[in-house]
């Protein structure tokens, strides 16, 4: 038990460091005893009187004794350079006066002082002459050399290219030499590994001068030419370590694309294996090999972290990216000296064991002053053997000074690439791609240096690349064909013969929209290739393109989007401008009402006709405008309960597991825009679809559909609707009440209401015995013009003259008697259809080509059910892409599903808004009835 | 350069190990020159033939050498115990045999043999015998002790009271006897350390016979009473370590909450001071002290985890807990001995550097078998130095044994406690609570163990709670007057003077929804206190209550919600039984039409009165029955886009820092449940009140106003609302037209609205000259019996009777009839109250006390503008809170914002549609009005 400390520093204490001093001097009280033997006074006259005897403390502190030679600075005995002091003699008895024995450095006892405890043969290379190293030989690091093994010119600078200048390395200095010669003369392992180390510390550059350390490894490296390599590697030279591969051109393409690794991953089932088993042999920087170290944690992944995380990046299949600013004063404390490693991938288990070796990519490596690892791979120069924080080639002056500037990693990244159409999961040999940073140390405490670490996975992505752009190809030909299709129905449901402007941009606006169906359906569907085949293959065959391969994929998807967004507003456009117009088939009671008195009083006055069943069915009109097929906010809600509380959000991570489920301790990957797309489309889609089942088959089956409610209100109230979407294209809903009347008490239409329960009345359609009440129309030119003649009062009332409002009587007028007109105008040319069948050519609509190419230049009515085609409910498929594209637009800008969410909402909203805002106005516009009954 | 290694394994690697040693066996070659003088056949005969010359291999390998005695197992000279070994002479010249020098043990040259190097002086304690420690002289661990300086009757057995099992410590049985001798004796401070260690590796405990470890401390503590103490602590004896504070009852209270700290925390201003500087004096178990360290990072925190988060342990007030499972194996490789720190708080900086020691409390600490440490504060026996991994006193044959059981540190809690009512930041001594766990060592290399360290802050909260539930006693109190009130009122609403069993369940009823004010309010208030004072304090005045504390509050949400609940349930059901009925103004036109020809014809049959108009209103009352002031998706959204993409849920963390923004790589503390309920309450009140103040002030006057629309419809469709919520009690809306007519066609309609509009017709008031239409009504009694006379068909109809289809057009004659009778039976009792100005009290309504008190036994109609008390709209409030607390409640719960919106939306869909489905239900029962005509 020695010195023991002092119980410390309570409550009041000052400073630290004198307190300890006083109680070391308490402790060792010989020492104080024997003071005065050694006398300031006498150390200070030392230097004058050489011959003057002084007694001094003996070494172990507990006699005195008189001393041969001069004092030490601590009051000891002191002996020459070459002697050794002896105290006591070999039992142990303390002599009177030391005495300082010279070593003998000759042969045959070849010794030199040890420790100054004792004569101790001196090192090996002297073995042949004595301990002197006499000239010729050349004494250079405690090592003797013979004369002429090397020249003495080699150049222990290091170079800091990033920094511009090159530091004349301590360590260089005093090593670089004798490090080569040993190697050369000595075969010297130990030595040829330091060697190699410092031609790592100059990140294996070569500057053309053969007198810096790589230039001088090179030069042992092919004077072992001859000699057989270790483990029959040719790059590897018996007794040296292995740094390079080859220079020929074009080596590392086959190095690291010709041999597969003879071992498959997986990510599941009996054969699972994704443990990447790194293994690095360690060496310190004077060359000694210290142990096998396995890879991970400590040694390569600078950034502390949890266990857990760390180890997940040797987890196969997981991107793995670790960032951190680390202190380069705690980086300098904490690797003194670089430790350099020679990493190796182990294969197999057990009795079968085996190394490969991994190639390393120095991204600053030089070759003649060009960075040539910067280059394609065909230029690339691998190498071996990495070191991550050197603090020591940086010291200038001496080993123990302040390093000028230190060489850190600032990012290791590991890279798998897999073997092209590989159905087991083999890779090529992983490199490790090095870049090293110089920091120059100018305010060290408060330094710091930015790391990474990454693990990187990537496959030749040409051919998926190219499958994407075929498809793109193939259907956006078909698309053009199908919008020149839709153009030509267009143009003859505006029966418009020319092809002017107005058409191409018809068509382009057409072809927006097709084309945005073709980039949704390869996103969606790349999207979901990359989820399912990544996630849920067993032996690896597929890994996720990086990063920078999703940029052409995001433009797809940032297409599809705008084309979209384009044909979403071409159609609310459209819909906003419809012509609407409500046909009462009421008359008056007095001429068409009960037959009793019919005859005798045709010349009373009628009772006008109730304009509130045109009310109520302008009102309803006007609540279904935005109606959908889903519920836009459940969707909404939906899938966010998905991504975000079922966890779906966690298959876009960019590893193989399939689980919804992470712990917060694991690490977390980053994510894939792809996979992000993918499921958050998908998703979004699928919940769209149930939805619409849901609403189609159920709901609007037993607990109400608006649209067809809307209808039946039109047969109840006597009111047929008359919708005219293009110029001569519409749709028309028939409503004339089978009762004859409509307008009359609650009694009268809860028995009209039973009557036809009881089906004791005709059926509602258009036709006899016939239920179909929904048509799409075509009408002639003529037919239209006459249309627009009887409307212009209803327009100029609305339109500008509505300011005089001196006028607006007359308008009003103007207005009602237009109003008739119209009612009597559309009536009639419907009687007449419905009365003349022979002139109508019933041709029961079976499909697009139907309504395109069938249309005759005569006034047809088609049966049909798609009047909602001027609704939201009929454009749910567009309104639903539409959504889904602008939910993953704003998630891939901002990686946020709840963003997302809040945004579609909002526009969801406006939209809405907007749609029915306007629908409005053009609902009073085209139909008359006041927008104070629109509520 | 010595030994250098393989250049390793590649390819075809087989076994690691064989390989190394043939090499080692290359290198050093001379030894294998030499192996002819010690052949094998030698070493086989040396123990048969003493006297026989060996001839061995000098130790340093260069030579050989006869040896004196025998040789050792590696082929070197081998010597007795008491001697050297000698091979050179003292210049280094070898000698021809080696020689055994035996060291003199006696005086004067007391030495002995050292490393085999020569002969050293022996130690200390030996000094005035010799080196050897001749009885009656003790010699115990490398020391002589005098006689009798101390009973050698010690327990060296380490008791592990978990795995109730004790160990015979190697490590004691080596040393306990000779630290204890060695610091009573020659108070050695190293000794004394070692002594207090073995005391500290039993977790401080007394076993009762003072022969253990910490029996020997207290014996040489209290021997050193007389002793000055160092730095005037007067727990801490000169050459002690500082084990304990003294065993007086009561003292750890008075240590823990008399003195504060002389150091104010501040969050954030100029004297911004979060920084807790915490240092340890580090010994090792040898009692040496090793250095000074500042705590965290890691010593104390185990866990690994990056450094940003280990950092916020040391932040005031973030509360910090991290745990992990650590490998038992990786910790005794990492700590194969223990450290002990002695833990300090700096205080004050520069030249007033001070050091403040805390006090420790070892959960495990046992007082004579009773664990006074997890009884009350006031037996409490504090303690300093702590460790926290022992692998060391688990071992029992030697010390390079594997352990039996490891101790290790299960919890480190650090303890701030606030000094009550300050205003600068004050806290009393932390306190450092120690729990160890006793692991026994059955499968190292998969055992693991579970470790949290931990940062706590508290106040004393009972004034907090005596004030939330002196406010909850309060307002509690004025909660039952209003319900009562409430109560008394409704009695007068429906008539019934009688106390009975309904009238307590009504109290009962109303008493619920104003107790969840009050909880609510309480609650609010207590959340946005502690968001407020807490977050934005700039000296440390409060601290957060502790998850354990925070019980009272989650019961006291708990309650609110479910009251609230009650009450909305409550209101519902009397909203979806609400009577209503709309009376028809409207009267057939040959009766009451143009007057022109009213004379003539009166005998013809009148043309029906439409009931178009009744099933317009009757459409648009269903369809504002869940219109509210505000969006109930909009305003999810928006908590949800504030909480979650705006970062407002940062707020509830326990950490003092009011920023929305936090850096992923930054330590995330839990989250407070009142911040959180803080938070997302008042988010959602002030989001709910931009709402409301939105649509009442900017929404309804400038865009629609649906309620208002309804009153207009009511006016100009000739229809007035009578709704009965009560028995006697309801409201009217009075809608006759004033035009006379309504039933008329568009001219005519468009011409009224002119009219209207340019005020050339009366007003729409129900009294001359007045624009109000909307009352409160009262009926007597008697009115009410005669009104569901009259309405006892309807009822018929619609119940039971139904299912008799045949008897249905009877049953539709009498509802037609009842419902004319009821039409003119208002219609008339209105014309009265109309016309007979002086039968009707009209007063303003001011108040509610109005409404309840001066409610006359006639037939009353106050005017207000409150019909909406029987829709959504009118009882925003109710819902508002409602959806607030179910919203936080999940929260609470799940800790998921996302996962609460989404529950929340649900909740409002499903009760919106139940509320729809049951309120058009009873429309249809009561108005007649078909379902169909509802859409």
């Amino acid at each position: 038990m020695a010195t023991g400390t002092p119980p410390f520093a309570v409550r009041r204490l000052k400073v630290l460091l004198p307190l300890f001093l006083i109680i070391c001097i308490d402790i060792i009280s010989c020492q104080q005893f024997i003071i005065p033997y050694t006398a300031p006074a006498d150390c200070n006259v030392k230097n004058f009187s050489i011959s003057r005897v002084f007694h001094a403390v003996t070494t172990d502190g507990f006699g005195c004794i008189r001393c041969p030679g001069s004092l030490s600075d601590d009051g000891k005995c002191q002996c020459p350079k070459d002697s050794v002091l002896v105290e006591r003699d070999v039992s142990g008895n303390l002599l009177d006066e030391a005495r300082c024995e010279t070593c003998n450095g000759n042969s045959p006892a070849l010794s030199s002082p040890k420790l100054f405890c004792r004569c101790e043969r001196c090192q090996a290379s002297f073995t042949n002459t004595s301990c002197l190293c006499k000239p010729p030989n050349v004494l250079v690091g405690g090592l003797c050399f013979p004369p002429g093994s090397l020249s003495t010119n080699v150049n222990p600078s290091v170079n800091f290219a990033q920094l511009k200048f090159s530091v004349q390395s301590a360590w260089f200095v005093q090593n670089l030499y004798s490090a080569s010669a040993a190697c050369l003369v000595f075969s010297n392992l130990t030595a040829c590994q330091a060697l190699g180390n410092m031609c790592v510390m100059n990140m294996h550059s070569f500057t053309g001068v053969s007198t810096d350390a790589c230039g001088l490894f090179n030069t042992i490296y092919r004077s072992r030419a001859a000699l057989s390599s270790t483990q029959d590697i040719s790059y590897w030279r018996v007794n040296l370590p292995w740094l390079y591969y080859g220079e020929e051109p074009g080596l590392a393409g086959r190095v690291l694309q010709t041999d597969p690794v003879p071992v498959g991953f997986s990510f599941r089932g009996r054969n699972k294996n994704t443990d990447i088993k790194l293994i690095a042999a360690v060496y310190n920087v004077r060359g000694e090999f210290l142990r096998w170290e396995p890879v991970g944690g400590q040694n390569i992944q600078l950034c502390p972290d949890t266990k857990t995380k760390q180890v997940a990046a040797f987890s196969f299949g997981t991107a793995y990216q670790q960032s951190c600013d680390l202190s380069v004063k705690e980086l300098l404390d904490t690797y003194p000296e670089p430790l350099f490693y020679d990493v190796f991938m182990e294969l197999g288990g057990g009795e079968n064991k085996k190394l490969l070796p991994l190639p390393t990519l120095v991204n600053n490596q030089q070759y003649n002053g060009r960075f040539i690892n910067q280059e394609s791979m065909k230029n690339w120069y691998l190498s071996r053997r990495i070191f991550l924080v050197d603090g020591l080639s940086g010291r200038e002056k001496s080993l123990s000074a302040q390093p000028k500037v230190i060489r850190v990693t600032s990012s290791v990244k590991i890279r798998f690439q897999l073997v092209p159409r590989t159905l087991e999961g083999q890779v090529y040999p992983p490199l490790i791609i090095m870049t090293y940073r110089d920091v120059p140390i100018t305010d060290i405490d408060t330094q710091t240096v930015s790391i990474t670490f990454a693990v990187e996975y990537e496959m030749d992505q040409n051919e998926a690349r190219m499958k994407t752009n075929t498809a793109l190809g193939v259907m956006g030909g078909v698309a053009v064909l199908y919008s020149l299709l839709k153009t030509v129905s267009w143009k003859r449901r505006i029966a418009s013969p020319l092809i002017d402007v107005e058409t191409v941009m018809k068509f382009l606006l057409f072809y927006a929209g097709d084309l945005a169906n073709v980039f949704f359906t390869v996103t969606v569907g790349t999207g979901l290739y990359w989820l399912i085949f990544y996630k849920a293959q067993q032996s690896v065959s597929v890994l996720l393109p990086l990063p920078a391969q999703e940029e052409q994929f995001v433009t797809y998807i940032g297409c599809a989007f705008a084309l979209k967004a384009l044909q979403l507003l071409h159609k609310l456009i459209l819909q906003v401008s419809v012509d609407v117009f409500l046909m009462d088939w009421e008359r008056p009671r007095s001429k068409a009402g009960r037959t009793v008195q019919a005859a005798g009083e045709s010349k009373r006055e009628p009772s006008p006709v109730s304009i509130w069943r045109t009310y109520f069915v302008a009102n309803e009109w006007n609540e279904i405008q935005t109606i959908r097929k889903i519920s836009p906010t459940f969707q909404i809600i939906a899938v966010l309960f998905f991504l975000e509380v079922l966890g779906f959000s966690n298959l876009a991570l960019r590893d193989p597991w399939p689980t919804l489920e992470r712990s917060p301790e694991a690490y977390t990957p980053a994510y894939s825009l792809i996979l992000r797309y993918g499921v958050a489309a998908t998703l979004w889609l699928c919940i769209g679809l149930l939805q619409v089942i849901f609403f189609t088959v159920f709901y609007e089956h037993f607990v109400e559909d608006k649209v067809r409610q809307f209808v039946d209100l039109c047969s109840i109230s006597n009111i047929s609707v008359l919708l005219l979407s293009h110029r001569c294209f519409g749709y028309y809903i028939h409503g004339r009440s089978v009762h004859g009347h409509a307008d009359t008490n609650m009694e009268e239409m809860n028995n009209n209401l039973r009557r036809e329960h009881e089906s004791l009345c005709s059926q509602r359609g258009l036709l006899p015995n016939s239920e179909l009440q929904t048509f799409q129309v075509s009408i002639t030119n003529r037919l239209r013009v006459q249309y627009d003649r009887i409307r212009e009062p209803f327009s100029r009332v609305n339109g500008p003259s509505r300011l005089m409002d001196a006028g607006s009587c007359n308008g009003l007028e103007q207005q009602a008697k237009a109003y008739n007109t119209m009612n009597y105008f559309l009536g009639s040319i419907i009687d007449h259809v419905s009365a003349d069948r022979e002139r109508v050519d019933f041709i029961v609509l079976k499909s697009f080509v139907h309504t395109s190419l069938f249309c005759l230049p005569c006034c047809i009515i088609y049966h049909a059910h798609s009047f909602s085609d001027v609704l939201y409910y009929g454009n749910e498929a567009t309104l639903l892409i539409f959504d889904t594209l602008f939910f993953c637009v704003v998630d891939l800008g901002s990686q946020s599903f709840v963003l997302a969410a809040v945004l579609t909402y909002l526009q969801q909203m406006i939209l809405r808004l907007l749609r029915n805002t306007l629908g409005r106005k053009n609902l009073v516009n085209k139909t008359m009835v006041d927008e104070r009954f629109l509520i």
